[in-house]
């Protein structure tokens, strides 16, 4: 076959077109396509086999991952395994998975509390487990798998609040930083020990706690491995609201209470809203505005949007 | 034609350079080359047409957007429509576009202050222009040439400043994000109430909005739809400063005064500056620091810099 | 030669791979690969000649850049020219570089205090020098050699802070955010005062600025040129802690102690903690997810991590 110039020239154009989309879809398409086809930050391409990673984690069983769905569009995750500070076992890891997997199923929800059981949240990797996998190549892998259901977590298109009590460690400070904001119980604690473990974040934390908090502060937080009370951190941005009373029955109540002043309204409007702070925080400004635009147009003229043309002038 | 393989390595490198400069060229541009290069966010490859969008929103008449340049280099830009609020006809949306052009080209210029008619902001748009076109397509397009405007609003080389009285709502409280600076006068109000209108922003106020005070204090403004008063809009950095006196004679002299102190000097200089802090603040630091070097490079030598070298040493 | 579809299709492929590489390695590998490799922000191809501006400034003599490494892992960076405020000469500049290459060397390395001779910090470019190269080609030369220098600072694997005594003016205040973190003596002054010498930053230091204290205070301590004492710098992020005492002789023993609380542990994991957060304050996040587990990998399973693993739970 001979190829004429005219040809080459209609491959090249194909061909870069391809490569725009190669290069720009990427972020974007995990914000605008549907929850099924962004799942995974990491594929096959990085390496990366769910299933078998999964399937050695089943041989670290012990403890659950709840979830429970409230007519009210809020959500409770409860990370339950209270013999061991609610330490992620291996089965635990998967069951996070499948209950994000769920979430992002749930198209009527608005908002979600992520909590520990028996009033402490959550110490991190359970240490049996840890101990078995402690190769590098098993640890990136289960770095991997973390690592996509948190950014899956933070991505879902509810107001989401990890209510902490008592101990967040290591990765399970990591888990705070999963959620948008982060409500304190008097005398819990937030503590990034991974220095005492000869480690470094690996589940996102230093990535975002740098978002939340900026590099300065995350850089203290990390080399120092200090421990942050609530007042330190509500003073750097590390938690929106200390609660009331540390009376442990009354702290998931309180914090259905804060959410549900973010939540109020349709499911679909608050759904929106979090997707364009989600662009706003990820992309750059250009691809933020393009996403912004898109998710209005999801609202603009639908129901809600109606609604309120139809009622007049803007409730001030 | 027959091709040999020299031929084609070499389009491949034509092509490779091609695609580099496409990639890199589109953020880069925007702050680097002239104004009339770098008007649009969107162009008609995103189904963009303006002329087309203008004409359908010249259906919907009345009020201004009136422009003012001082000699003293410092422009101010009025949203009258004080009948409505400030609330944007689809005339006035067409008039703001204009305006930035015009001050696009304002060479001397090195300040703008932003404010509304009749001693209150603005309410964003006309709800019966917006009635008119609630289909999502017209919506978005509508967002197209907003976020265009303010997005070069935003981007001019003038420190600019949205001086706040009244109540500055929706699309309002969107138009004070695309100003550096925003001063509130005591009373006066920024409220994005999206939410009650079962919208979401769409002139880009959320992507700006996330830059200002960071993600968690825009999804907190946006789901709560709360009241910002110029107290709290300081405890979160919305406002750099609030005006000493509701007396709503004197909050223009006082904006100006507090916008004279950053103008002080050339405007070369001064719109550099300005430069800087875009590059900083849009792009990533590699590219920030490329085009802070070129923008070194515009004023290094030059008359002011040459003056201030033959004075001796700096003035501290 | 003829050219079959096949063969197209495999050499667009392989271009397509590279291209991919050539977008996606720029910036990662700064951060991943060995340091031989990221030394240069700018290189040929940006018509950048690193031993043509060296000679160049090597008719521009005086002073010296000390460095002194500690057994502690902490090592002092002394910018030397008292009689002239310690700016920098031509010399200078090139001698920081070396030191830079000297500190990218040094494994060992977990921390770094850069500071000035004789009780003040930096007045940034001496004028001399600056007087004879001022035309733009040669200013963005220094530009460029600079900004290379004071990224890679900025990058190196050590928990970083510069500590300001005296005066920080011009190229000395861009040259405190090229540190992780900035310690302020009582009476020391940063000040960005390149507006009343008719220039900008060049040396990074807008880019950098915005990062630290964010675009609106980037854009003020531009803009007025204001002097920014400890107290005002606390106030908006720009120092960390303000020294106890204005006894010179005991700064540095001072930044000695605050530093040492950042650093204790072993080198391999502080550096891991540093590498992190500078992906995370440079990447976007999906790329600073990966590096982050990528940096996991390093120290998982590695002699620190085994030890803590070995003594059991987590010390809380």
């Amino acid at each position: 076959m001979q190829v004429s110039q005219s040809v080459l020239v209609f491959l090249c154009r194909r061909m870069a077109l391809h490569l725009r989309k190669c290069f720009l879809h990427p972020v974007r398409s995990r914000l605008v396509l549907p929850p099924q086809r962004i799942k995974s930050l990491y594929t096959t391409f990085d390496g990366f086999d769910e299933d078998e990673i999964r399937e050695k984690l089943q041989r670290f069983p012990g403890g659950s991952v709840d979830l429970s769905k409230q007519t009210s569009g809020i959500a409770v995750l409860t990370v339950n395994n209270p013999g061991r500070m609610n330490a992620f076992t291996g089965t635990m890891m998967g069951e996070l998975k499948d209950r994000v997997d769920e979430l992002e199923q749930w198209t009527d929800g608005k908002g979600l509390i992520v909590q520990g059981a028996a009033s402490t949240f959550c110490s991190g990797s359970d240490l049996n487990a840890v101990r078995a996998i402690s190769n590098p190549q098993d640890g990136m892998k289960m770095c991997m798998l973390m690592q996509n259901t948190l950014t899956r977590l933070l991505r879902l298109p509810l107001v989401s609040v990890a209510l902490v009590e008592g101990k967040a460690l290591g990765g399970g400070a990591e888990l705070t930083t999963a959620c948008d904001f982060r409500l304190m119980a008097p005398g819990s604690e937030i503590r990034f020990v991974h220095k005492h473990m000869g480690l470094v974040p690996g589940w996102g934390g230093a990535a975002r706690l740098v978002r939340i908090v900026g590099s300065k502060n995350a850089l203290q937080l990390l080399s120092t491995a200090r421990r942050v009370d609530p007042d330190y951190a509500a003073s750097i941005g590390l938690t929106e609201e200390i609660l009331a009373s540390s009376d442990v029955s009354r702290s998931l109540d309180q914090a259905q209470k804060w959410l549900s002043d973010h939540t109020k309204g349709p499911s679909a409007v608050i759904r929106a809203l979090k997707k364009v702070v989600v662009s706003g925080r990820e992309l750059p400004l250009d691809e933020a505005l393009r996403t912004e635009k898109e998710v209005f147009g999801t609202v603009w003229g639908g129901p809600a949007n109606l609604e309120a043309l139809a009622q007049g002038p803007k409730r001030k």
